[in-house]
């Protein structure tokens, strides 16, 4: 499509947009804030704020111990049925539970007990940094017999070295694990192309969707993924630190084992029986009480999602992207910007790094007085997430215009620099 | 005090209780329920309904991302603070996180640690089921080098075999567990004495503080306890799932190390380096982002514990359990209940049980035809929870009387007997 950089432009594009109704599903307290961060935290939908206000009032407060039978046990194995449709899973394989580190702990530790004479870990230094302290916990909680290989750079790649990821995974490998979509430039993972190379070798992979879900059409059950994990409070709107979900190929859940053995993972939990047999299929990864509340706000999130379809979000998506590429190629690289993430749409997902030697303060500008909420990564990355459902294409215009503002004013100057120091 | 089983009797209890008012900060919305489930599920307090309205509408909805920052990631140091002095802990040892089963996960992975030449774990069968799997789950996963050593009968016990546990407890045992009251009999154990016996063994302590935390005073510096865990959503009125808590001693919590290492346990976690590094003291034991909605209901549900203090609470806690057992020894001990908690007050919790051939079925038509909530344990146990917080002394005496006419006129014979097996 041939751009412009008028505003009018972008009202053509909004007008045109096939999903700009959906705005209308979430709560919008303030229509001048340009809300570039549902990668970390997606908007409060009107569904989750009625659906609280039940579950706490009626649920919680009048049905009392008797919720649990109604509406709150068969949840987590409800809710993954949901999310299952998101990531192109069949049914009886998701379940949403626990957040995503304590995912990870529990399907890398069942994935090394599948492959007990491998020795090693393939990951890359794109995965959330989180994933890696988990798998580095995990490791060393089991005795050190396990190593984490970690391909790539330490600081700042946009793009996966596939040759190394290539070369890096042999029949030492028992799990393979990356994010899908990486957290600062957000690169697609081909996840065929992966899977398929690590099963070459005979060894297991757990995809993180937490930058995927809600995101990008994800195709678990047609790439013949192993597990995967991911988080529900970006992409899928379920609201701050709400629960996880975990992912298990069918044919692989008679034999993944959790670590974490907890009664919702029992066989029959109300017999208070007093040795552990694991529940069937999924399931049996579930531990204790899930956090209701927290999981019926996020089970109402779902349902626009499901009603837009993730095809037509991508398609939303990438439109939103290449404007986004396009202003900011023209607007903002003389003023020293450059691009952070892939030009390739096919190996982007739904948020684009700017990078500037000002990164850091120039996100404390837009915050503190532009009414823009983006986020910032180290060492550089401004970081703006297009979410389909709610990102209108006005409001990335208002967007890159008030970042050329603070850039071309040097509105930054007046807050301090402050580089996190990376340990 | 001499009780009698007149109506009128339970009535002069209510005038003359100091801490009746405080039933006025729940929502109460059936005043003829007889709710004898608080130490399932308590009550809803106005203070968690009001706050998860201004969590959902102003924070999520309207501060959105900056929520974080202002008062959601502080939250589970902040909330562990609370808890802190509702279990006798000094400042700086409690954290509010995840679930029971993940935090006893955990702390037992990390005793074991640090008593590596030991290779057995001590508990009992009177303990939750729950926690006996989580600790057969981690000797599996640590590649059975453990021993899951369990005190008592299979099954029904009122108190514990204190003789068996000190035969236990010897220079192999790195572990000691329990539930410092118990789900079924709600047997209190002596928080100071075992955990001076394990201390004489060179064993680690994990109290299991689900039943007791909110019910009666837990003096865990006091008693030198070194960990403990528990839930929220009993005693606490957390609300459903809500998240747990960890506890550990001041001068332990360098040596501890978590084996699931996750960005809030990190030192430096917006850093975003690639090594974990744990941060200082008990934050280290923190894994992923928390259900903030089900934190923050929690948070606020604490105050009216704090305002009526622990010391009040246990004296009408006693008297309600008290009374509780006098009218049902007079009104339906003739029937054929006796009763399944300790006569001594110094060793009860704050709930009873009362134990029926027939219990199941007595549980079902108290809940379908007699608006009373109790609950029901394996095998005959009707579990009758005092929460003196809100529950009252002429509930009390409604709840026996409406027992004392289901099993009187055999109402319960209309449902359908079921024992679960137990595997």
């Amino acid at each position: 499509m041939d751009f412009n950089t008028t505003r009018s432009f972008a009202e053509k594009l909004d007008a045109r947009d096939p999903l700009a109704s959906f705005r209308t599903r979430f709560i919008i307290t303030d229509p001048g804030l340009v809300y570039l961060d549902g990668n970390s935290l997606g908007r409060l939908t009107c569904a989750s704020l009625k659906c609280i206000q039940h579950a706490v009032e009626q649920e919680w407060g009048h049905d009392l111990i008797r919720g649990w039978n109604e509406n709150w046990w068969e949840a987590p194995v409800r809710i993954g049925e949901k999310i299952a449709r998101l990531v192109g899973a069949a049914a009886g394989q998701v379940i949403a539970c626990d957040t995503v580190s304590v995912n990870l702990f529990k399907l890398a530790s069942a994935t090394l007990a599948m492959r007990p004479a491998r020795t090693h870990i393939v990951t890359d230094t794109l995965n959330f940094p989180s994933d890696l302290y988990v798998l580095q916990g995990l490791v060393r909680s089991l005795g050190e017999h396990h190593t984490v290989l970690r391909i790539g750079s330490p600081d700042g790649d946009i793009t996966p070295d596939m040759d190394a990821l290539a070369a890096a995974i042999d029949d030492s490998t028992a799990l393979v694990t990356l994010s899908h979509v990486t957290f600062k430039s957000g690169y697609l993972y081909d996840m065929a192309a992966v899977t398929e190379l690590a099963h070459r070798h005979g060894a297991l992979v757990i995809w993180d969707l937490s930058h995927s879900a809600g995101a990008v059409p994800v195709a678990l059950d047609a790439c013949n993924a192993d597990f995967a994990i991911g988080c529900t409070y970006k992409y899928l709107n379920g609201g701050p630190g709400a629960p996880a979900f975990i992912y298990i190929r069918k044919d692989l859940q008679e034999q993944a084992v959790s670590p974490i053995c907890g009664w919702w993972g029992q066989n029959a939990p109300f017999a208070f029986g007093l040795d552990y047999t694991p529940a069937p299929g999924v399931a049996r990864f579930l531990t204790g009480s899930q956090p209701i509340l927290s999981l019926l706000a996020m089970e109402a999130a779902l349902d626009p999602l499901l009603e837009a379809g993730l095809d037509r979000l991508r398609v939303k998506s990438l439109l939103l992207s290449e404007y986004l590429i396009y202003l900011s190629d023209t607007l903002l690289g003389p003023l020293g910007c450059r691009l952070g993430s892939p030009r390739i749409p096919e190996r982007r997902g739904s948020h684009i790094s700017l990078r500037h030697p000002e990164g850091y303060r120039i996100n404390r500008a837009l915050i503190e007085e532009m009414n823009v909420l983006p986020d910032f990564r180290e060492p550089d990355n401004l970081r703006l997430g297009l979410t389909p459902l709610y990102t209108s294409f006005s409001e990335v215009w208002e967007g890159v215009d008030r970042i050329r503002q603070v850039v071309a004013d040097k509105r930054f100057e007046k807050y301090p620099f402050q580089r996190l120091t990376v340990t």
